[in-house]
C-alpha cells in the first residue's frame, strides 16, 4: 500500500507588491523609535537577507477560503478525481478569512466547510476541518491525511494551505515585507505505488511557543487592541538552524534512503539566507557538499505565503513553471517546513 | 487493541450569568427593529425552549487557552500519565483566544502550542495542533486521536475542547443568552481493552455551511466591520432533527450494539428542546421508547459552551458531580455532537 499526491493546484494572486512599493512606508523599531537608515537602505538590506524582490497580495474582494477553493479546484482537476469521492478536506491556515480593511479573523464556519461549499460537493461523508499549525500546516495536513488513509478511515484527501498575510501585517514593521498571500492544494490518495516514505513532526513550545505571535504595531500611537503578525526574527533563525536539519535527517534516516539519492528539497519559503543555511547544515550532517539545484526557491517573486509556499512550489515544479527545476517519476523529494508554534515537519517522498 | 479515554478534566468558570442579568439588555430583531415583548417575557420564553437558567463566563484575565490548560492539567492527573509521554495535543475551539473587551481572535500560535507551553512539556515529539470543526470539535479530536493511534503514529493523545463564547456574543441578539464559556479535556490512549467501538462524522456544507456564521450586530448603528457569532436557529433545529438521529443510528448499527444496551447518550448541550427531540427521533428509528435518564443534561446551569459541553458533561458524570447520573465499567455510551460547519459526529463507546 502507498500514499501518494496524485494532483496539485495553486493560486498565485495577480497583484504584485514590489520592494519599491515599501519606500514610502514609515518603518519603526519595536519600541516605536525611528530607524536611522533611509527606506531604500532598509529595503535593500531586506532583499539581501530574504531574497524577496516582490510578493503577491490578493485582490480586495477575495479571502483566504476563496483562494483555497481556487487552488483546490485545480488540484481536483489535475488528479482527475470525482469531488464526491473525497473523504476529507483538510484546510491549513493561520488567520482564517480576514476581509480587506478589517481586523477580525472569520473562522466560523471553518474554512474547509467554505471550500467544500464552493466546490459544490454534496457528499456529507466528506469531512471538512481546519488545522492550525503555523506555516508547517500544509505539510502536517498531508501527514494527517496519511494517518486517515493508514488507519482505513479514508481513501482520498484534499489538503489545502491558504493564507492572506497581507491582511494582518503591521505596516510600521520591516518584517511586513516578508509576508505574502497564496494558496496551494493537493489530492492525497491511497494507491498501489509508494509515495510518502516517512514523516517527522516536532512542536517546540517550552521556550519557543511565542517566537511568532500576535502583537501590537511598532507605531505606539495605534490602538493597543489591534494586533498583527509579529516575530522574533533572530530567535527563529537560530531555532530553525538548530532544529530543522536534525528533523530532516531523522526523517531521511528512517526512510532508509541515502542522502545522495535526494533529488529536491522543497522547504518552506521563509527567508532565502535561512533556507540556504538550513540546507548547508543538513548536508554537513552527512559530511556531503550541497548539490547544485537541490533547493528550488520561489521566494524571490512570491515572498512568504506561510502554509501555501510548499504546495505552491511543488505545483509550479510539477507543471514546469519554475525555471531550471523539474522532477521525474521515482525522484526522492524532501518536503520540510518550520513556523509558528514553533512547529517543524518533514516528509520523505518518492515521486 | 483498544482505544480508551483514560482520564478527564474540565474547567467550569466561576462567574455565573443568570437569566435575570439579561433583563436590562436591549434586544433587537435581526433587521434592527425592536421586539414587541418586554425582556422578562423574552427571557422566560428563552428558558422554556433551551432549558438554560444560567451560564458561565470566564474572568476578565482568562482566555480560551488558559482554561483549556486548566482542564488539561486535571485530565493528565486523572489519567495518571507522564505529560512527557503524550504524543499529540489536539485543541478544538472556534474563536481562538479573544481577550476581554477586544474583538480580535488570537490564534498565533495555535492554542495547543500555548497549552503545551503552560503544561511545561519539553518533549518536542509531542505534536500540538488545533482543529476547527464547530461545536463537534472535541468529539472530532477524539476521532483524530483514534486515527493516530490506529495508524501507529501515537500511543497517547490529549484532546481538549475550549471556548469563550462570552467574548463573541452580540448583546442585542436574544441568541446571546445561549452561549457560555468552558473547557473539557481527555486523555485518549492505546490500551488492551476496547473503548471506542465505532465513530461517524459528516459535514453538511451544500446548503448548510453558513447556518452558523460570523455576522453583524442586530443593532444596526454598531460598526459593520465588527462581527459576532450568529445563527439561523430554526434552520439549525430542523437540520439537527433530520440528521443527528440518523448519524447516531449509523454509528450504533456499525458497532453491533443493540439499542437496549445503550446506557447514556452524551449529546452536545445546544438547546434542551432540540436535544430532547433528537433523542426522541433516535429512539423512534428503533421503534423503542426513550429510556428514563438516558440523556444527562448540564445546559440548565452551564449553557452552551460549544466544544466544551460533551467532555465537561462526561467529566462531571465520571466524578459523580452530576445529580442522578452515573456510569459503570462496561456501560455503552454514545457521544454525539452537531454544530457550525455544519458538522455532525458520534462515537459509540464502551466505558
Amino acid at each position: 500500500m502507498g500514499i501518494r499526491i496524485t494532483g496539485t493546484g495553486s493560486y498565485v494572486p495577480s497583484s504584485i507588491e514590489k520592494n519599491e512599493d515599501f519606500h514610502q512606508h514609515e518603518f519603526l523599531n519595536q519600541d516605536g523609535s525611528s530607524i536611522d537608515h533611509p527606506n531604500e537602505v532598509i529595503v535593500d538590506k531586506f532583499k539581501a537577507i530574504t531574497g524577496i524582490v516582490e510578493r503577491r497580495y490578493v485582490d480586495k474582494q477575495l479571502t483566504s477560503s476563496d483562494i483555497g477553493f481556487l487552488a483546490a479546484q485545480k488540484a481536483i482537476e489535475d488528479a482527475n478525481v470525482n469531488p464526491e469521492e473525497i473523504d476529507y478536506i483538510i484546510c491549513a491556515h493561520n488567520f482564517g478569512d480576514v476581509k480587506a480593511d478589517t481586523i477580525q479573523s472569520d473562522i466560523l464556519p471553518c474554512l474547509a466547510s467554505r471550500v467544500k461549499h464552493s466546490l459544490r460537493i454534496k457528499n456529507p461523508k466528506c469531512v471538512a476541518y481546519d488545522i492550525l499549525f503555523g506555516c508547517p500546516g500544509w505539510v502536517e495536513g498531508v501527514i494527517q491525511a496519511k494517518a486517515f488513509i493508514k488507519s482505513g478511515m479514508a481513501k482520498r484527501c484534499l489538503v489545502i494551505g491558504s493564507e492572506t498575510l497581507s491582511r494582518v501585517v503591521d505596516k510600521h514593521d520591516r518584517d511586513s515585507m516578508i509576508y505574502s498571500d497564496g494558496a496551494g492544494a493537493t489530492i492525497v490518495e491511497d494507491t498501489e505505488e509508494v509515495g510518502i516514505l516517512t514523516h517527522e513532526t516536532a512542536s517546540f513550545t517550552y521556550d519557543e511557543a511565542y517566537y511568532l505571535y500576535f502583537g501590537n504595531s511598532n507605531n505606539q500611537e495605534l490602538c493597543k487592541d489591534t494586533r498583527y503578525i509579529k516575530m522574533h526574527g533572530r530567535k527563529i533563525y537560530e531555532f530553525a538552524l538548530n532544529n530543522v536539519p536534525l528533523a530532516m535527517k531523522t526523517c531521511l534516516d528512517n526512510s532508509g534512503i541515502d542522502i545522495s539519492d535526494v533529488k529536491k528539497i522543497l522547504i518552506h519559503q521563509a527567508n532565502e539566507k535561512m533556507d540556504e543555511a538550513i540546507i548547508k547544515r543538513f548536508y554537513r550532517l552527512y559530511k556531503t557538499p550541497v548539490p547544485e539545484g537541490i533547493m528550488p526557491m520561489s521566494i524571490h517573486k512570491l515572498g512568504n505565503s506561510s502554509v501555501a509556499t510548499v504546495p505552491t512550489l511543488f505545483d509550479l515544479i510539477r507543471k514546469q513553471k519554475l525555471k531550471d527545476h523539474s522532477i521525474s517519476k521515482g525522484d526522492i523529494i524532501i518536503f520540510a517546513s518550520v513556523g509558528a508554534g514553533m512547529h517543524i515537519n518533514a516528509i520523505v517522498y518518492k515521486y
